[in-house]
């Protein structure tokens, strides 16, 4: 039997405003499509810290292992800039991350055609810009041990924090971006800083490897990641698809995100391996911006980036393709007709807020 | 008795067609200004391999610390490509670096009014960029151990780096960036990664603790590392001096590098702690730019980022202020005039190659 379950954590800042238009488009399916979703909710980040001391809950966090596919919002804010360490809002997000070994995490850079000209980056550069960043999302400096700060007396700290990468990390990250390549441009870019780190120099050789045994039809190549990010800004059309670890993956895929003028309107998704058993994989959806404290609660928050990744979630949870075009499209639409909410207003646009955003796009779907 | 001693250290692919274009600057500033600079010169990276089988040998590496300051030209190419880990033409530039220790990396991203046009950002978004980066060069991830590949047996590798930052190394980094902010727009940005990395925790504190002993007067702010990738990308000039860590330093300086429009022209300058008796800091001047090994030894690179950085010599090592700003000086007005090496060729300009360049800044200098 398929099941639908949807577990939705909202989180704080704009998150919760931007979840609101995510449910009326499931509310909406479910009424004229008997699309069968369930959903639950729960409490991610600060939100999670306010009501429970953590920034989630064990039982939010069974939950969120249980379902078939988790919405995120976004996590943090000033409110919480002093909490400890261990539970500071990010935390929440880090181990849904890790306890639900969602390693692949997919974040499309993409430029709208209508906002093409919101870029910083001259409108030709950016122009039909599409490239997938796959980027590991479970290793690498994030979780490696040690990770500690040490009082080494005589008023000095030492801290460390350890980037510890296995073949079989890089191996399986590496798959999931020349299997994607393959429905794309067929095109992978690997990058790392094999001229300075051990985890460079596998990360090249497990890559190549990988590519050599079972992708030898997708073009590889390799470039450092210092240059990667330079040529992203110089000219970021050259690439389709790159592979890269934990750290520089956040980088890399912020500064592409902010190349295409469509920042708001970016969605991600994080995705397990396949269930040996039934296939399913465990995957958690949630936009590439902030939480947006300065904006929160307002009604002004652009819902789009949280609305595509449930495009992305009917895709790569559901197999709903189809579905999820057909959404891609609507907020597309609405873009082309010249709707916007405050952070892509433009000359002879019609600003709107969050919920009438909203309501454009699921008229057009 | 002041000595001006310098060591030339051309390296591999481009570097030894800039620096001949700094000798002539130099051989000019001894004759005609009497400077009294002398010269020794030695290899480094792929040169020192082929000669020496090291990326640098013990007498240069001697030379390097006896010198007032190093002029450094640029390592590797694709025929050292597979050479051991411990011998690859970085690594000789890595170990100038910590066996000087030269901690402070002063990166100027500044955007030559005559090539803001070059940019990939639209020309309103660079025009008159200045930004100062200050990367700290010989801790973190860079040197940090364990740095090691071992084989866990059953096909697995595990690669583990290393970051690791004391609170000495953060107050020193910091401090060099507060006073120079100083002499600027007396600002600082300082960026880490906080809600991910221990070292980002620290980081942080150290910085906000120097600030507030000593350097009260200078307006900090901090951002996580990523967002600091963004909002280089969205509006660049909101920087003044941005501080950080090495292996984000090595990332977001690339990327202001590039936004700037003039990659080909940015120098750097790499100083240790003033000498407890003769106040002189050790120094190394290098290209930001690296090797092309597609145009060496055609006569074809743009010398500029060398004498730049040898501009940044004059002022750091030798405070020759004065000459300093008309090297500098000489350089913007060889633009202003339309001369450019391929690179930075535009329309209606005159295209010359490497010597005319040098040439044409000498005889404005
Ligand atoms: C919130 C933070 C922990 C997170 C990260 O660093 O991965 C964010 O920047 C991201 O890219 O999803
Ligand atoms: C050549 C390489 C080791 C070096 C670095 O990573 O520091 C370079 O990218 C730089 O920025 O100077």
């Amino acid at each position: 039997m398929t099941t639908r379950n949807l577990f939705l954590l909202p989180g704080d800042g704009i998150g919760p405003e931007a979840m609101a238009e995510v449910r009326k488009i499931i509310a909406y399916m479910n009424e004229e499509m008997a699309a069968g979703f369930t959903t639950d909710e729960g409490l991610v980040g600060g939100a999670a810290y306010d009501a429970h001391g953590a920034a989630i809950s064990e039982a939010d966090m069974a939950k969120a292992l249980a379902a078939d596919a988790v919405l995120f919002g976004a996590v943090g804010g000033p409110k919480w800039d002093s909490v400890a360490y261990e539970v500071r809002p990010e935390a929440g997000l880090l181990r849904l991350r890790k306890d639900l070994e969602l390693f692949a995490n997919l974040r499309p850079a993409i430029c709208y055609p209508a906002l093409a000209n919101a870029s910083s980056l001259k409108p030709e550069l950016v122009e039909g810009l599409d490239i997938l960043i796959v980027r590991e999302l479970t290793g690498g400096v994030y979780f490696g041990e040690p990770k500690t700060i040490t009082d080494l007396g005589n008023g000095q700290k030492r801290a460390i924090d350890t980037q510890v990468y296995d073949t079989y990390e890089i191996e399986r990250i590496s798959s999931v971006a020349f299997e994607l390549a393959r429905t794309r441009q067929n095109r992978v870019c690997s990058m790392e800083k094999r001229n300075v780190m051990k985890s460079g120099v596998l990360w090249n050789q497990v890559v190549t490897e990988t590519h050599k045994a079972k992708f030898a039809d997708v073009k590889l190549d390799h470039m450092l990641a210092d240059a990667g990010g330079m040529q992203l800004v110089r000219a970021p059309k050259q690439f389709d698809v790159i592979v890269t670890d934990n750290l520089f993956g956040d980088m890399l895929s912020d500064v592409a995100a902010m190349l295409t003028g469509s920042l708001g309107m970016l969605p991600s998704a994080s995705l397990g391996a396949p269930d040996a058993k039934t296939g399913k994989r465990k995957a958690l959806y949630e936009p590439v911006h902030g939480s947006a404290p300065d904006i929160a609660g307002q009604g002004l928050a652009n819902p789009i980036a949280m609305i595509a990744s449930f495009a992305m979630c009917l895709r790569y949870s559901f197999n709903m393709v189809a579905e999820s075009d057909r959404l891609e499209k609507a907020i597309a639409n609405v873009l082309d007709k010249g709707i916007r909410t405050g952070d892509i207003m433009a000359e002879g646009c019609r600003k709107v807020g969050t919920t009438e955003m909203g309501d454009a796009i699921l008229a057009e779907f």
